[in-house]
Order: structure tokens, then C-alpha cells, then sequence
């Protein structure tokens, strides 16, 4: 099995700590290991035959010195996409890559930004979708869902369910609504979309030509050596390729479509950290609720629910609830917590008032 | 007329900005001079005879240092208390120094910690109790109040209102709750307590003998060379008096009890500034309602009525509404805009888990 990690996320959502060249995959909010390391080191004990790891030119550099000290453990390449074009491109990418040297080889795509809790249980879950995906299927992960949670698009799956599964999926669901939410807990046959798969290169690819044309026919003329996951004089042809395709998610390009595709119901402890409000999820809240990260004591009077990123100083909190506060060398975020989603708004207005040193 | 600048304020509610030796009244919370220089400057044109501050040990370098561009314009002596021991012990300290030169000296007291627009009509509401104080009366300036503030204490007068004043007081009235400063707005002969007091040296010190003995017996045991305004070798004497008296104000102490105290009904734009809460009454807010004092730009979604003093960086408001934060080098405040007057327990805890490098 090939590991494939999509770590070319820009992160916005974790401003003013995550930038341009500092996304949340290669930051370290939890303290020590950045998420991409974590993503790989919990991959390691499934002796995977590489990791190939799509990235960005901006965040290359920084990737490849983060992931060095693995690769005397495994073979780890990195792949630089151009510009960002979602995640079809990306997979399409790797697997073109992973077939060229293997075409039935497994594959595993993994975003690198996700926290785990249960890594025995996630590599379980892996090894199973594994077994699943040999017989040509298109396995994705669905996490359990623990809340009505609006944040994730969610699957359903068509069958009646008994075992462990997987399932035939029924269909692929939007972000709902929290009534739809609701509906969907009880209901007991809807998963979160992890964004997580295992398939067959050569499946994939198959899927890819069936219901992305276009992007096929780009995967298509790129030469590389049958045979050896040589990437070096790849570059000028991805940019070229790239030129030539649009943006979209696997998901709505090809799982959506696509026949044979199953889930397999999980439960390992996930968050895909989506933003600031995600990491009382990760990072366990003091008595009153508050999670500090990086701050050098606090003095709490009345103050719950409240996230504090600190600068390494004294926080005193009066009488303030659910807020979100970010400190970081030039910039300060403020943030009632029911809105951290807009904080990427915050990177959009800083593009358009052309203030580079904020991104 | 000499003036009295009481500038030994530990200005907790200021904190994490104001600390021990950088107190409000030695800051430059509104850029540039500092309160305490802008209370001398403002008084300069009325030619006084000398400007007596009243601080403390640990302040009085920085007091020195901060005044003396002003000592080729006008005498200034700085007297240092042991300890804090509220209005009446360093005004008594005062007229005791001023009436050994000159018994019968006007003095206006001054706190160093006061905002006011209106500087013209302040100097002549100064000269108007400057002529009244000669007759023997004590003149105190009443605020004409422009909002039910529940943060002042009042003074009522007894006469029925009718030109300027100055009217006879026929009490001082503690800070009313919100109903009863309601009350005091709609009757009309109400006024806020500016703590601001014009007198003469003798008058004030007869009058801390009737009502404050133990306080003008330690006074007497001064031994001030007659005839000067002379500060040195006065330190230990003042050091032992201060061990014979307890705290009081003047308020209390004298004014409360007194007979022939008038008030001047003033309307010169005042704050008192008491709180980080005040600052929109002194700073012109925004479109939005908001203050940013020292950020480098702002990006504001949604958020109203808040305060930010930051460390020069740029600050990032999403959906927060009446927030104060004070971001500085070691210290980050967050705080609910009405429980601004709390956050001196903060620095009471600070104090209790024994911090001194935040105090």
C-alpha cells in the first residue's frame, strides 16, 4: 500500500498563527510534532511501500525539511502542484505516479491536517479498506457520527446495516443544516466524510477517465518512466498539465458518480480540526472550559468556553465567554467562537487590501 | 495660587499597561504626553507660583524625569509619600509645605489622572474659585453631569440655582446605583465629584485641625523651614509622620463635615478616565463604535463597542461585540467592557500568588 497525504492545504481558517507558508498541516498548534508528522508517523507501523506527499511550491521546502528525518524509515517523495486545483487533481496525480510503477498497487489518501485519537484503530480500519479495495471497490472512510454536526458533509449508506461493514454508499450529502443534522444522527445510517479513501491506483484512474474526462486526458500526457515513482523532470509537465484542468473535489467529481463505492463506518477519535472553534475537540479544556495553548499562566475571573493561542504571556480573562483569541508577532485575531468559520474572510480581505506580510 | 497635583495613584485599573512604576498618570494611554504632563501644562498659563506634585517612592524618578521640561516655566517640587494614604494625608502634606512660605496661599488640588477637553474653561473656572477660596471658603468643582454615571460619587447643593455659582454643598452622596443616579440627573442640583479643590493653605489645614486631629497633630510635627518652600531633609520627618496616621480622604474626612464648602458647577469635557471603559469618552471611536489605540491597522466583521490597545500589530476583530484587550509585551488583558472596573482584581490575585514581574 502507497500512502498518499494531500498536505497542500492553505489553512486559512487558523490565521493569523497558520500563513501562506506556514499552514495549519505544517504548524504546531498541539505543541511538539506538526500535523503532516503526526499524519506520517501514524502511517509508519503499516510499512507502507512509499509516502507520496502533494504539496505546493510555497510549502515545499518546508515540508520536505519537516519529513527527513522519516526517510530512513520510508521512501517519501514530494510532489508540487502548481496551484491549487482541490482534490481530484491531486489524487489523480498520485495515482497516475503510484500506477506508472505499480498499477494495482493499493493507495491511501490521507489529508494532512486530520487528528486521530485511536491510531491502532485507524491503521484497523486502514488494513480492512485495504483488503475491500483489492476486489476493485472504492472504499472511503466514514467517521461515526458523536454530534448533529454542521461542519462535515456526511454519507449515507443505502444498505441495512449489521457488522462492521462497509457498506454500499447511497449517497454523498452537502453540509446540512442542523435540523438535517439532527435527522441524520437518528437516523443512524449517515457518516461523516472523512475525506479519507483506499483504492487501486488503476481503479481510480479507470473512474477518473469514466467521469472526469478532461482531467484524465491531462493525467494522460504526462511521460513518466513506466516502472520507477521517479518524480525529477516531472514539474514543467505538471505545470503544464495543470493549465489544461479546473478545480474539483474527488468527491463530487468521481464518488458521487461512481459505482462500488462502500464505506466503512470508523471510530478512532477524529477531528478534521476545520478552525480555531475544532480544538477543545483535540486539546482537553480546563475546569472552566477555556483551552490555553502557549500562554505563561492565566487569571480567570467568570470566563468560560474561551480559546486563548498566546504569545507566551500572562492572559487574564474578565468576565469574557466563547471567545477566540489568537496573539502572534504582527497580528491579533478577536473572535467570538460561533464565527470562526469567517476568520478566512479575514485572509481574503488582507488579499484584497494586497497585504502580503499578513498571508 | 500654587498647585497641588495629588500624582501617587497606583492606577491598577490600568493594567496590564499600567504597572507599579508606570502608573495611568505616567502614561501615554492617549499617544503622546502623558496625564500627569498634560495637568501641568494645562495649568501653566494661569502663572502659578509653583506646582507641588504629591507621589510616591517608587514613581518619583520617573515623576522627575517627565517634568523637567517644565521647571524653566515654573517651580516645581516633588514630595514623595512613604505609602499611599489616600487624599487627605498628601493634601494636608501639601497646604502644611505651601502655608510655611505663605500661610494665606491659594491652592488648587489636582489630580494628575483626569481628562479634560475644554482647557480654557477649566483655567477660568480655576480663577473664579481662586476668588472665591480667598474669602475663606473651600471650593469644590461639581461636573455638571451629562449621563446617569453610577461610577462618581455626587455632590448635591442646598440653594435653590440660579447664575454660575458657586452654590453652598448640602451633601456628598457615595456612587448611587443606576435608579438613583437617574434621580440626580432629572432633579438638576446634582454634580459629580471631581475631586478637584480650590482653598486656601491656612483654611484647609483649620479645617483638618476641627474635624481630623490625629492627621493635623502629625502635621504639626513637621519641621518646615518658615518662609521656604523646602523639600530636602523633609523625607524622614514625612516617613514618620505618615507611620502616626491612617488613610482617609479628604472627601470624608473634611469635606462631608465642613461648613462654608460651595461648589462650582464646571462643564469643561471631564473624564476622570477610571477605567479602560472610559477611553471611548476620551478617544473618538470609530465608524463601528470601536477604539485602537498603538494597532497597525485593523480588519473589522461585525464587531461594535470595543477596545483595543494593542501591541502595534494588526488586530482582527470577527463578531465580537464591547470587548476591552490590552495586549502588551508580557501581559494580554481580555475583558468584558462592563466589568472594566474588575480588572484591579486581577491585579489583587496578581499580588496574592506573588507575581511582582506583572505588578
Amino acid at each position: 500500500m502507497y500512502i498518499v497525504i494531500l498536505a497542500g492545504g492553505s489553512g486559512t481558517r487558523f490565521w493569523p498563527l497558520s500563513r501562506g507558508k506556514s499552514p495549519k498541516q505544517l504548524m504546531s498548534i498541539l505543541g511538539g510534532k506538526s500535523m503532516l508528522q503526526r499524519t506520517v508517523e501514524r502511517v509508519l507501523p503499516l510499512n507502507p511501500e512509499g509516502v507520496l506527499v502533494v504539496t505546493n511550491a510555497v510549502q515545499a521546502g518546508e515540508t520536505a525539511i519537516q519529513l527527513e528525518q522519516y526517510r530512513n524509515e520510508v521512501r517519501i517523495d514530494i510532489v508540487e502542484e502548481p496551484v491549487g486545483r482541490n482534490t481530484a487533481p491531486a489524487i489523480g496525480l498520485a495515482a497516475a505516479i503510484i500506477a506508472n510503477h505499480d498499477p494495482d498497487a493499493l493507495m491511501a489518501v490521507l489529508p494532512a491536517d486530520h487528528y486521530i485519537t485511536d491510531e491502532e484503530e485507524f491503521r484497523r480500519i486502514l488494513r480492512t479498506g485495504g483488503e475491500q479495495a483489492r476486489s476493485g471497490c472504492l472504499v472511503t472512510l466514514g467517521i461515526v457520527p458523536t454530534q448533529p454536526e454542521t461542519g462535515y458533509g456526511y454519507i449515507e449508506v443505502a444498505a441495512e446495516m449489521n457488522g462492521s461493514g462497509p457498506y454500499p454508499v447511497r449517497r454523498f450529502v452537502e453540509k446540512p443544516n442542523r435540523e438535517k443534522a439532527l435527522e441524520f444522527l437518528d437516523a443512524g445510517n449517515f457518516f461523516w466524510n472523512s475525506g479519507m479513501f483506499i483504492w487501486r491506483a488503476d481503479v481510480i484512474l479507470d473512474r477518473i477517465k469514466e467521469h472526469m474526462p478532461v482531467l484524465a486526458a491531462a493525467l494522460a500526457s504526462l511521460s513518466i518512466s513506466v516502472g520507477k515513482l521517479e518524480l525529477s523532470g516531472l514539474k514543467p509537465q505538471v505545470a503544464e498539465m495543470y493549465q489544461a484542468i479546473t478545480g474539483e473535489s474527488i468527491d463530487y467529481g468521481v464518488m458521487e458518480k461512481a459505482d462500488n463505492v462502500v464505506v466503512i463506518p470508523s471510530s478512532f477519535g477524529w477531528s478534521d480540526v476545520g478552525s480555531w472553534s475544532a480544538l477543545p475537540e483535540v486539546i482537553e479544556p480546563d475546569d472552566a472550559g477555556n483551552v490555553m495553548i502557549n500562554v505563561n499562566g492565566q487569571v480567570n475571573l467568570d470566563s468560560r468556553g474561551c480559546l486563548v493561542y498566546g504569545g507566551g504571556k500572562l492572559v487574564a480573562l474578565v468576565g469574557v465567554d466563547d471567545l477566540i483569541v489568537v496573539d502572534t508577532a504582527d497580528a491579533v485575531l478577536l473572535c467570538s467562537k460561533d464565527r470562526a468559520q469567517d476568520v478566512k474572510k479575514v485572509v481574503e480581505e488582507l488579499q484584497r487590501r494586497g497585504l502580503p506580510k499578513y498571508l
